[in-house]
């Protein structure tokens, strides 16, 4: 087969990125390991800054986020006594939406065949080939047979575990890791959110956090010690702690429900440079990890499938040669912020085994200080909602 | 003797603190262990917030201050390829005040005799006794003879190394701390500054800061492992590193010179709390030390003493029974709030031995984040101006 345009991975940046290649009239296919109820299966981030709603907005996708996405326009940081509300709207005149990543990669998903954007589900030892030519390759095998498509660019958006970032040879990539020592415990259940808002606590017992998917599906999540195992958790012990570190306020407009989805997430920080290597482009999980603590994933993949797009559409369209080379650069200068935001958030929120009173009386200082302050009030807001692209 | 207060110490906490009660027609005595000239030749910080000028100038004692301080209207941080400018004057509509604290004693001692501030000088082995009750007293030796004051209050002005704090119980006290792995080594130079505004640089190889005294007279630093000597340094090596860290612009606008001074401190972040037992309060860093960056000990003394001077006042002239008792959190809140600041510019201007790629990276993305943000530099702008007092 050949296209001119292959990518690996039908996650939501996946199937954003042919999305809009296709808008733009570029031919490419979209090859998944995965059957697309596995996909589906993903319990994953939910709130969308405005470069993710935009995007869905430009391929007329939007009618459900429009329809069922909670519009928010703040968010809530707890110390233990109080919540220190952070005015998103009125700081910086943005929103963001409550809109599950599943029903993002729904609506992609649902849209692919009338748009006529080939997704291969269950395409088996995907590999990239001759990556530093002009003309590399991917082979996969489907129903036990070996299979090849020719393009001109491929675009990793394959996650962190995925076949594309491992084909740029090691000597000329760089790696930057940092590993959290807890994971977070999440609990979805159908049952309303305790706040229409997400509330980020950090209590003397550890971190918490109230999100929600809709009115009627809430998501929370505790922090707990890598060494704990999911077993050890019911349902009843898990509300009983998030009863206790979102404070009463929460607990008492909190409805406890049997858990849908329960498990423990380790937290990461990672990001590869250079996000190309000739002729392969990395978007999202592929190229770079944030902690959830900020919900910067899914709209970081949103923007990198953005810049990658307006390069693949400047290289075919305009025969511009120089947009796929700036591609990395363009595309890591934010992803260094959001990860600084996503970093600092965390280290704002939960306790570090190592760290001492004096580190705890900072956080302390830190959540006082914010809480009476315009300036770092927005300074948060502004990356809350997502810096400029 | 006899008085109302006894203030231990006549550096510029405990000078400054003994004219603002004297103002008030409150009786008080300041006893300090060594000559004048002793704590006049203490080299130290020189950026004055508004908090420090306008005590002075309260007191009718700023006329040198008004004369001889040069106006700073905001301060750059470096990233080893670009001055970041914060400009301070117009974010916050504030200033700050670069006037030596050498001078500042300078003024407070030589209004001493004439506004009848006693100032006991080389009053040696002080003591405080009965602090928990109503009637404390203080004895020191002098000129060999043991002598005694009582007081109604004593007040602990006398550095991280006076008697005062340490005559609070264990039992009552609680101390955070935090050692920093490297010290600044500072040179002191008649010759004018590189740059009319200060600079704070990260660079490669290390931290260095260009600041000045007055227009002739130029204070550096670069930071170095506590396993340095100063014997090691020579003046050129230091204008040589200098130089280097500094940046090629800062450094052909340096000129270089015989260093006056020359010392290795070392970097501490240290709370003591509360800031008063019974009728013994602590003011600056007899209670607190931050570390450099950021110039807050000089001026976050002076809003400890602004605080003790209004609570004696209170208890004197208003008869108010609760300002005493209402200092430690007064004065801990605003501590707090500074020692954050200094704690945070201090992380993202060094390097660490334990920081990895990542956290390094963590830096050069938290300046370009500070370049591009209005709401970042806001923040660090009215941290550097002193937050409301």
């Amino acid at each position: 087969m050949k296209t001119q345009v292959a990518i690996i991975g039908a996650g939501p940046s996946g199937l954003l990125l042919g999305h809009l290649l296709k808008a733009e009239g570029i031919d490419c296919v979209v090859l998944e390991r995965q059957t697309g109820d596995y996909v589906l299966g993903r319990i994953r981030a939910g709130v969308l800054e405005q470069i993710t709603v935009q995007l869905m907005e430009r391929l007329g996708l939007d009618a459900r986020l429009k329809a069922e996405g909670l519009v928010e326009e703040g968010f809530n940081l707890a110390d233990g006594e109080r919540l220190i509300r952070i005015d998103v709207a009125n700081l910086t005149g943005k929103t963001v939406v409550v809109y599950g990543q599943t029903e993002i990669t729904k609506d992609l998903m649902d849209a692919a065949a009338p748009r006529g954007l080939p997704v291969i589900y269950q395409a088996g030892d995907v590999a990239v080939h001759d990556i530093e030519s002009d003309a590399p390759y991917v082979t996969y095998t489907k129903d036990g047979k070996e299979e090849r498509i020719d393009a001109r660019f491929i675009i990793g958006c394959d996650g962190f575990h995925g076949p594309s970032r491992k084909a740029i040879p090691a000597s000329v990539g760089r790696e930057y890791e940092r590993v959290y020592p807890f994971g977070w415990l999440g609990i979805l259940a159908d049952v309303p959110p305790c706040n229409h808002e997400l509330i980020y606590a950090n209590h003397e017992r550890g971190f918490a956090l109230a999100s929600m998917r809709s009115h009627t599906r809430s998501r929370y999540y505790v922090d707990v010690p890598l060494t704990e195992k999911i077993e050890d958790w019911s349902d009843d012990r898990i509300w009983d702690e998030l009863a206790i570190r979102l404070g009463p306020d929460a607990a008492a407009n909190m409805t406890r429900g049997p858990s849908i989805e329960k498990s423990i997430a380790p937290l990461r920080s990672y990001v590869f440079e250079p996000m190309r290597h000739g002729s392969l482009l990395l978007c999202g999980d592929a190229a770079h990890i944030v902690p959830p603590t900020g919900a910067k994933g899914l709209n970081l993949a949103a923007s990198d499938v953005h810049y990658a797009a307006e390069a693949i559409t400047a290289y075919f369209k305009k025969a511009d040669n120089d947009a796929i080379p700036a591609y990395s650069t363009k595309a890591l200068a934010r992803v260094w912020k959001a990860e600084r935001f996503s970093w600092s958030l965390t280290k704002l929120m939960h306790r570090f085994p190592d760290d001492g009173p004096f580190e705890r009386a900072m956080q302390v200082a830190e959540l006082d200080y914010i809480a009476n302050s315009v300036a770092a009030q927005t300074s948060i807001a502004e990356n809350y909602v997502g810096l400029p692209v």
